[in-house]
């Protein structure tokens, strides 16, 4: 047993040694000119700028947590130790970033470089580039879990009450992880559109410059943004579910430890180390299914992505089966339930399907030249405000299905293996998360190459290659966002779940208003969380386009080459007058990039403390003001409107960006053609740029919000107050009423009794 | 007893006597100039073929429904007579609606009439049109209600467990009210927002004529729409809070009598009779304040109504004492938990202060020239996006104090009163709907005039002078909005209470994941019907631009007359050349008003009814598939999320508004002035645009959707599955577990307990 965990240990660092390997051959490929090498020092230093300035923050606040979780978790079911694994979650968060993003910036500029060369290698430099993102976070989540849970059940013991109490102290991995991970998310895409925002608005917009224009004093900030926002964004959100479905599923099984007679063949650690299994063999399948991301010259692109995606999915299938025949017995009886080894691999099953079925569909919600985003660019030939309208509703429409799949596969997979059912399917969703992250991460890369390309003033060949890419990535990166929602609303639900097991509490009853109250304050949070955002965005943008502004005016070499251009407007630059082609050469290297870059970097660390302080601090004064069933109720609202409001907001923009897009590659209707600067086009740049904070900023930071909310509410659960500290005990409502039993145990039919978390741990 | 039930009837017919009075003195005034007449006479027409359009679709749903309900109500504690209640509730709404807009639709023009003599006489004339729906609506309630109470009391008997077969079989009522709101809601508000997009896009944009002038072939439409819309819709939106609210206090007063020895004053009946109590008195109360409403020239039109309001709110509250205590035992054990007459009195208070609040904030986030709207009219001069977000931003941050608001009010007023103490807020709240409905309607009324002042073509100080009541107009109407979506809020609780107590059950646990499932189906369907209504108003709007388009193409007198406008823009009629003056004459009584009146009428009837069959079917399909507590989970999602997406696009759609009219009344900036015409306010236009659906059609129809579904709910009670469709009882998760019974005890801590409603009624 202690062999098994070893080998999970191994697992992880095997997925540590891949992303070493790889980031050792992307070093080794060549970075092209000097000029694409500057460009890319620029890029890199810019986003290392900003995780420092990130973490400088972090440190503050993970050193305060620390020191609060280690002076309240004294009583004998938890430990002080709790502040170590928060520490060392947030710490493998921060690192796995600062990793994925590392080797993005080295794999930029050589992906521009191979794309000099052929489609082919340029995607193999891209994909092996998100690769060591993806592996790192599934090499550092399980490298980290399994390590904690070799050394506290070494220290700890796993007799008795004392499983309990490790996977207990375990849940501060998580909570680490999360509160990076929500700074990450937010203070990452205030950047990104600030930066994108600026660089629009003030040089496409109004000096009427192309994009990533080397001009543009915010251009490099913009791609740095690219790198903070999607790489490091998206990579801390995948670790926070990875890790929060594992410690999820982790507590649940630990509470069949209570009947361990019924587990046989690997005592009652089985259901506990099964989801790390899943996860080391993952990392395995993952690693596999990289090699088989090969394209030809004139190939698909996105057909080598699928197939490296569809190889790892089947194995990984096949492995799940007989690592839960080998883990849990044939079937085990449970508090009266009968559990089977097979229900549980079904599981599995329900959570990947899910996983898969949410992405499709938000393709085809967001995907180009699909019926919604025709509809919107259709919408656009009568203006601006039909595009929002149609967008908007676009938007709300593809909640629907994607919720009907997540109430579907909770029931099911609740019927079919109870709450460890709901756990397990989280754990099955994720346990590809090392090439689907790899996928997610390969996106940014190809569109940082293709700017890197324009600004280095490449032949078009090349951008043409990197726009294939790019294109590809868009794709992508659609499916990505989806599937991160989806995971985050089950993996929510495997903590709640654990919540509920945790606090011993047998049902959160809607019926009562302090539950009510708690779904109405926690339903409201993401409308409150998406406001806070998005107006941090405007305000950041602000500064930005003033700044360029600033530069446009007052550096004289910049004021004239844009002189030049828009005299020379639609002439080739051989065109030009030998005088603005000087005006022209003379102002290169006079943007000033780095005061871009400071100023998306100062108002993104400035802008996300407050919604980070709310999103923590909100479950902390429900928690103890109205009591563990009122935060319960919180959660619950929180994980529903959360969810509602992340697909909305990722979708709407998803496809106003397509269909500002579809325009752009020529719109027909009614026999007329639209094209890029028609007003039809002019109205789908206004939907783009509302959706841009829609999906960049607010959405996906939602997804973080209300794993964030579970997570704190899961590690508070030890110590929380049963009742809150507003519910006096004589007002009217609180008095214990007279039941009748029989009545008692109809209404106890719920699954939460399942698990008699209390006769393990309270004894 | 029995003399308190004819004294309650009594009251009602008071209300509805001064309805009469009131109509017949508003027909006795004067209509003005013949052209005057003719518009009205238009509007008129328009507005009662939409409504006999409408109801001759409703007619067949309502038989439908009620051949339903009588052949499925067989059962001992509920009778076929329901179906009679559901017919009664329905035509009381519909007849509601028809009086208010028959009235109103003859108020408007004799307001114009009046306001060219003086201000004073056209606030007394819209004002007392608006009276007439408000009076209408809360006499036609008390008077259904109290009737209904008496035949049925008498029919069955209220001994025992007759009591709740009388008040459950009187639910249909509620439902019959709540059935036809939700048409008229979403008929009216798609009509009102085709009609207005095809007249502005067509009318003013592209033809380049003022809002309301005779040529627009829609005007007549627009017009109507406001009536059906507007006085209509929020009639029946209220009428259904009101009754809802009622029966929900009524089903939990009727749980009381369960141990009748505690209630003493009258017997078992004092907390049924309560509700129905506070309405009538509530009646006599509004009656008083419109006599308040009074105004000189140059005095303040909302000065006016506040005092009406004020007044009649203090001699409410001071009245609500009394009755309370006169119907109500000082204090009472029931279950094991105390009440008292006082805590009861707190509870209205609660509810009464919530609604004041919500308005407020309302108006706050939504008024003229107050912060958040000045906001969004500066990032108007950023162009449309900016606009766009900003006024999303303000409409998420403007749902967390009005959630906040009911969070608090709901668990004060169970803390002093329980779940009695919940529904009679609702009921305190709504007790003077009477004169906040006569305020609503007054707003659409001062609206009308001044489009038939603009058409009939009288002198300026006439439109000046109905312009400062619609300006006050505008205020109350956002006031108004956030009081329906508070008392909805409040009602749908009240209602779910009801629910909880007639399904006999003890909690509705989200631990069970068909709960949580239930919740997420219900948390999207406001997002689903948002969605449906958005595209629904595209679509008409589409049929009304193309007919609009075709009368000023295929109609010569049109087009030449528009052809005049154009050459002589900026001049003056009499500086027209004479040939142009002829054009313009020869274009009178062309255009084609009642062409686009039927296809605003036929696309709003075509269009409600898919939403509104979704909203009727879900809950009985959730009920049946999942069961009782997943029906609940349901309403507790849908509650929630309808009453957040209310907030948001009411407000949103309401600071856009007076963000557009900011900038037209000239917005000064960094020292530059803004006015109409001006960049910043096309890109408040589009803001406008959007937030028109949002605030008309789709926010306010959610109100009808929490509640009908609610009630639904409340009347399949009686007769739905304990257990879903789905959940077969072999499932490993739905096995009974083993439960301490300690423990059971203390989860069964809930209020729904408190009411030992199968005591009563299953015996």
């Amino acid at each position: 047993m202690d062999t098994l965990m070893y080998a999970i240990l191994a697992m992880g660092v095997v997925g540590l040694l891949y992303t070493i390997w790889r980031s050792m051959w992307i070093s080794k490929q060549d970075v092209g000119t000097d000029k694409m090498a500057k460009i890319s020092k620029y890029i890199a230093d810019g986003a290392i700028a900003f995780l420092r300035a990130e973490y400088k923050v972090l440190i503050v606040f993970v050193a305060a947590v620390a020191v609060i979780l280690g002076l309240t978790n004294r009583a004998p079911e938890s430990s002080p130790l709790i502040a170590v694994s928060f520490i060392l979650g947030a710490f493998s968060s921060a690192l796995a970033g600062y990793i994925g993003m590392r080797v993005a910036t080295k794999a930029n500029v050589r992906t521009t470089n191979a794309a000099r060369k052929s489609l082919s290698d340029a995607l193999v430099v891209a994909f092996n580039g998100g690769s060591v993102m993806g592996l790192a976070v599934v090499g550092l989540g399980i490298v980290g879990l399994s390590l904690l849970l070799i050394i506290y059940s070494n220290l700890f013991g796993t007799e008795g009450d004392a499983l309990t109490k490790v996977i207990s102290v375990i849940t501060g991995f998580s909570f680490g992880a999360s509160s990076i991970a929500l700074f990450a998310r937010v203070g990452g895409g205030i950047y990104t559109k600030a930066a994108d925002v600026g660089a629009d608005l003030v040089g496409k917009v109004e000096a009427g410059i192309p994009e990533d224009h080397p001009l543009n004093p915010a251009t490099i900030a913009d791609n740095v943004g690219d790198n903070v926002g999607d790489v490091a964004g998206m990579g801390a959100d995948l670790f926070e579910s990875y890790v929060g479905s594992m410690v999820g599923a982790m507590v649940l099984g630990a509470a069949f430890a209570a009947e361990p007679s019924y587990l046989d063949n690997f005592g009652k650690l089985g259901p506990v180390l099964l989801p790390l299994m899943l996860g080391g063999v993952g990392i395995l399948t993952s690693i596999l299914g990289t090699f088989f991301v090969r394209v030809k010259e004139g190939g698909d692109p996105q057909k080598a992505l699928n197939m490296g995606e569809f190889i790892s999915a089947i194995v990984m299938v096949i492995a799940s089966y007989f690592l839960i025949q080998w883990l849990l017995p044939a079937s085990w009886t449970f508090n009266g339930i009968t559990y089977t080894a097979v229900n549980v691999f079904w599981s599995t099953i329900i959570g990947l399907a899910a996983g898969v079925f949410i992405g499709l569909i938000t393709e085809y919600y967001t995907g180009f030249g699909k019926r919604p985003v025709r509809f919107i660019a259709q919408q656009s030939l009568t203006g601006p405000a039909t595009n929002i309208i149609s967008g908007i509703s676009v938007g709300m429409m593809s909640t629907v299905l994607p919720v009907l799949i997540i109430a579907v596969a909770i029931i099911a997979a609740y019927e079919l293996a109870g709450l460890y059912g709901i756990a397990i399917a989280a754990v099955g969703m994720l346990s590809n998360t090392g090439i689907q992250l790899a996928v997610d991460a390969y996106g940014p890369i190809a569109d940082n190459a293709g700017g890197i390309a324009e600004m280095a003033e490449l032949p078009s060949e090349v951008r043409d290659r990197t726009d294939r890419l790019d294109a590809v990535g868009n794709t992508t990166a659609a499916i990505g966002k989806g599937f991160a929602i989806g995971s985050a609303a089950l993996t929510a639900l495997a903590l709640f779940s654990a919540y509920m097991a945790v606090t011993d509490m047998k049902a959160i009853d809607i019926s009562k208003p302090s539950v009510m109250a708690g779904l109405f304050i926690g339903g409201m949070m993401p409308f409150l969380f998406s406001s806070m955002a998005m107006r941090a965005v405007g305000r950041a943008a602000q500064s930005m386009i003033e700044e360029v502004r600033r530069q446009f005016s007052s550096i004289p070499q910049l004021k004239r080459a844009l002189e030049a251009m828009r005299r020379n407007e639609g002439k080739s630059f051989e065109q030009w007058s030998s005088e603005d082609q000087k005006a022209f050469a003379e102002a290169e290297g006079k943007a000033e990039y780095a005061r871009c870059v400071e100023i998306s970097t100062t108002s993104a660390i400035k802008e996300m403390v407050l919604p980070g302080v709310v999103a923590v601090l909100t479950p902390v004064v429900i928690g103890y003001l109205g009591g563990t069933e009122m935060l319960g109720g919180l959660l619950a609202g929180v994980t529903i409107s959360g969810v509602l409001m992340a697909l909305f907001q990722a979708n709407a923009g998803g496809a106003w960006d397509n269909a500002k897009k579809m325009i752009e590659a020529g719109f027909e209707y009614a026999g007329k053609l639209y094209k890029k600067g028609s007003e039809p086009h002019k109205a789908a740049v206004v939907g783009d740029t509302v959706g841009d904070p829609f999906k960049d900023t607010s959405g996906p930071s939602l997804n973080i919000l209300l794993k964030l909310m579970s997570v704190i509410a899961l590690v508070m659960a030890p110590v929380l107050p049963k009742k809150g500290l507003i519910f006096s005990d004589n007002a009217a409502a609180s008095k214990a009423p007279v039941v009748k039993e029989e009545k008692a145990a109809t209404a106890m039919h719920t699954p939460s009794q399942a698990i008699r978390w209390e006769d393990a741990s309270r004894r």
